[in-house]
C-alpha cells in the first residue's frame, strides 16, 4: 500500500466547468450532544447536515473534515458554541460560506394541570446556522404538539366538538437569544390546549373542558403565534406553520404565515 | 465484451456452508397495477416484496427473475391472479417456497352522511401470499382511518370529550374471498365515527354528534372488530390493531388482538 | 337536527386581529389521477397539498371546497390542466392567491443496455403551481435514482472503487413545457450510470464497467445537471440537489446548486 | 369542578363482551435514558412501546401508569434493569402479561483502519422484554450499516464491481448477556467491509480494496451471521435480515434466516 501522504488529492484538482456550488457536504451524521438552551441543559442525540460553498475552480470538497469538526464538539453546546462550530467548519474546509443544521429531540418537564403529576414532553428542534458574505445567521425551529378544537364543529353541534393533535412549527431568526422554553410557551399559548405526557383523571377532565372553552381553527393557531412573535424584539424573520391531523378526515388542515421580508431586525 | 452466454453464473455455484435461507429476494419494487376486489376495480401503484426459499446447497438466487414476473402481470390483478403470480415466481426461481407482499393504495367512494356529497377515501392495503410445503396462503391487511372519542373524557367532563384520528389495522387470512369494502365496513362499524374526504357543515354537525354518542376506547375498537371477524366463516386467523393518535398527548394509545392459534379454518 | 342551511358559517365571520395568512388549506389528500407528460400518459396515485391566501379580515377558509375541486379533476391531467385546476381552486375559495402541490409516482419503461430486457423504473415527481398577484407559475420536481462512483476512490485504489445509489433531485420553473422524460434524461446523463429495474448478467457487466469508466463526485452530479439546464431555453429558475447514500459511511454526501435569482425567463 | 377522587373510573368497569386483549398500552413515548451495554454506557433518547394483557372482564387499562413507570427509570438502564422495569409496569397495571420495546440510538467509537482517526458510528437498537405466563424473555435487535460488494459483478466485469450500503439486522433472544459491541462485531465480520464515520484518503483506499477482496451476496451476509450466532451458547432464537440498497437498481435485495423453532436454550 502506498504511504498515505503520496496519495493524489483528486478533490483539490482544478475544475474547468466554471460552476460554483452553493452547498456541498454531509447529511444524516448523528452524534450525541449536550444542548443548553436558556438555563436548561440536556443530553440528546443530534442529526447534522453540514455544508460549505465551493468555488467554481475547485473539483471537490474534503468531506472527512466535517466529521472531524464533530469530533471537536464542546461538552455543552449552546447557541454561541453552535455559531463557533460553524465558523470552525468553514475554516477547516477553507471555505467562505457555510451552513450547519442540527436536529435534535428536546424535553420539557411539565406538571399536569390538576394533579401536578410530572412527566416529560418531547419536541423536535432544529438549529440552523448560516455564514454568508461574512454575516452569521442563527435560526431555531421547534415543532410543538398541541390540541386544537374546531370552533365551527362546536358552534353547529348540539354537543361535542371534533378536536385533534396539531403540530405548531415555529422558525425564528434570532438576533438575541430566546430559549426553547420561551418558544414552546408561544405555541402552547396559541393552542386550544397544551398536551402532556401524563394526565390523571382529574387532569383529563381539565384539559377536555379547557379545549372546549378555547376552540381554535388552524388559522387561529398561526395568527396567535404570529402576533406573539411580532411583539418580541428578539425575533427577526419568522415562519409559523400549523398542521391539524383532523379527526374527521384522513388528511390535514394546514396554515402558514411568514413574516414580511427582512426589516433589519433579524438574521438569516 | 464477452457474449452474455459465456459469463459465469456465480449464483448457481454450490455453497458448502450448509445454511438454508428462509427468504431471499427483492423489496421496494414499484409497479403500476390494476387491482380488483369484489366488484370494484382500480388503477393504483403497488410496492412489491418478493422472496423465495433458498436451499443450503445454492450460493445465490437470480434476482432479475422476480422483476421478469412483474413484467408479466395480468391486466387486472385479483386474489386468484395474485396467487397465480406467486406460483409463477416460485416456478421461475426454481424454488419450493416463496412469498409475495403487495402494498397499494385503495380508494373507496363515500357519500357524506347528510349532504350526500361524494369524495374518495384512501386506504393502505397489503396482500400477502405464501407458498410453503405445497400450501398456498392468502392474507389481506387494510389500514382504516377512523375517529375515536374517549368514553372516560366524555363521562368525567361537564362538556366536550377528547377525540382523535385512529388507525384500525385488520389482517385476515382468507379461505374464501372477502372484499376490501367488506373489511373496511368492519372497521367503520367499530369506530366512534367513520371519516370522510369531504364534509359540508351539515355533515360536520352530524359526525361530531355521532362520535359523541358513540364513545370508544382503543380497547373497544379492537374488541368490536374481533367480534365481527369471529362471526365471519370466511375469516381464518386474524390480527386487529388500533392506534389512537391521542389529541391530549404526544404519543399513541394502542391495542391488539390476535385470533387463537390456527383452528383449521383459514390459511397462512 | 337543524336544516343545513340554517347552520352558522363561522369561517365567514370577520377577524379583528389584522393578520393575513399566506397559505391555508389541506395536505395529504390522495386521489387517483391519470397524468400526461409529453406524449406519455399513466394512471397513478397523487398526494395533494392545496392552499389559498386568506385576507386579514376573514376568520377562516372553507376547507371542503378544495376536495370538491379534486372531485372535478379532468380524466387526464397535463400541465395546462393542472394550471386550470389551480385557477379553479382559487376561484372556488374566493381567493386571490393560491398554490397546489401534486406529488405522484411516475414510471419510465427502460430497456437494459445489452439484453434489451424491458422493465419499469419509478420516479417521485412533484408538480407545483402558484398563483400570486395574477401571475401563474409552474414548476416540476423529479427525483431520479442513479449510480455514482467515487473518482477519488478509483484513483487511489489499486482496484475497485466505492459506488452507491444516488438521488438526483431537479426542480425547474418552466416557461414552456419540458417532459418528464427529458428531465430524467438530464439526470441520467450526469450520473456515473443510470439505474434499471431489471438487469441480466450481460447488463450487470455493462453497468459495472460503465460506472467505473465514468466516476462522478456528488459535486459532478449537480454541476453536470446545472450545465444542461442552463443551456435549455425552456428552463427558468432551477435547483438541483444530489445525495449519495455512501457505501463506506452511514451518512450521505450532498450537493446543491440554485440558479441565479430570477432573470425574467421563468416562473416561480 | 368535581374533586378528582369522585370522578368515575370508566376503565375499571366490567366488560360483557368476553374478549380478552393481547396487548394494550402506549406507543411513541420518548424519554431520555442512559443505557449500559457490557462495559459501555451512553446517554441517548429512547422511544418506548409498553403494553399489558387485559382480561376479558375489564373495560380498559390505565394508560397513565405506563408513563409513571418511565418517571421512575433508574439513572442507568442495563438489561437486568430493563427486565425490572417490565416487572414494575406489569405490577403497576395489575396485569399478568406485558411487554416493553425500547428503541434507541447507540454509538460505537471506531478508529479508521489506517489513519486511526476516531469517530462515532450510530446504530438503531431495540430491546424487547416480554413477560408471559410467568416467563420473562429478553431480546435485542441491532441494525448495523455495512458495505456489500457483489461477487457476480466482480467476477463478470473486467474491472470494478458494484457495491452499496447494506443494513444487517440481528435479533437475538438472550439467555445470558451479550453486549452490543459483540453483536455489532458479528455483523461487521459478515460484511464485505465495515463502515466508518470518518475516513481519510489512506483509509478510503484501504476500505475500497478490502471490500473488493471480500465480495458478499446478500445471501452471504445472512449466512455468515447465522453461522456465528449458532456457535454462541448465549444466543437462543435469532432472526438475521440483510438489505442491500442496490447501487444499480432503485430497489433492495434482501435475505432472512430465522433460527429453528425454540430448542430450550433461549428466551422468546
Amino acid at each position: 500500500m502506498n504511504a498515505p501522504t503520496t496519495l493524489p488529492d483528486i478533490q483539490a484538482h482544478r475544475d474547468a466547468r466554471n460552476v460554483p456550488i452553493d452547498a456541498v457536504g454531509i447529511r444524516g451524521v448523528r452524534y450525541p450532544v449536550t444542548v443548553q438552551s436558556g438555563d436548561e441543559c440536556a443530553a440528546t442525540v443530534a442529526s447534522f447536515t453540514m455544508t460549505v460553498g465551493l468555488p467554481a475552480s475547485d473539483k471537490g470538497t474534503h468531506m472527512s473534515r466535517f466529521v472531524e469538526a464533530l469530533e471537536s464538539l464542546p461538552q455543552v453546546l449552546d447557541p454561541p458554541g453552535f455559531r463557533q462550530l460553524l465558523c470552525d467548519v468553514v475554516r477547516r474546509l477553507g471555505a467562505r460560506d457555510g451552513a450547519i443544521e442540527m436536529r435534535f429531540t428536546w424535553f420539557a418537564r411539565k406538571a399536569a394541570p390538576v394533579s401536578r403529576a410530572e412527566s416529560l414532553l418531547d419536541y423536535e428542534v432544529t438549529w440552523r446556522g448560516t455564514l454568508k458574505d461574512g454575516v452569521c445567521g442563527f435560526a431555531v425551529h421547534v415543532l410543538v404538539p398541541a390540541t386544537s378544537l374546531c370552533p365551527c364543529s362546536k358552534e353547529i353541534s348540539e354537543y361535542g366538538a371534533h378536536n385533534q393533535r396539531s403540530h405548531i412549527g415555529i422558525e425564528v431568526a434570532l438576533a438575541r437569544d430566546m430559549s426553547l422554553r420561551e418558544l414552546i410557551a408561544v405555541a402552547d399559548g396559541a393552542a386550544s390546549c397544551q398536551v402532556y405526557g401524563l394526565l390523571k383523571r382529574a387532569d383529563e377532565k381539565y384539559v377536555t373542558e379547557w379545549a372546549y372553552d378555547n376552540p381554535r381553527f388552524v388559522e387561529d393557531l398561526v395568527r396567535e403565534v404570529a402576533l406573539a412573535l411580532r411583539r418580541d424584539p428578539r425575533v427577526g424573520r419568522f415562519v409559523v406553520e400549523a398542521e391539524n391531523f383532523e379527526s374527521i378526515h384522513n388528511h390535514s388542515a394546514i396554515a402558514r404565515i411568514e413574516s414580511p421580508p427582512a426589516d433589519g431586525r433579524g438574521a438569516t
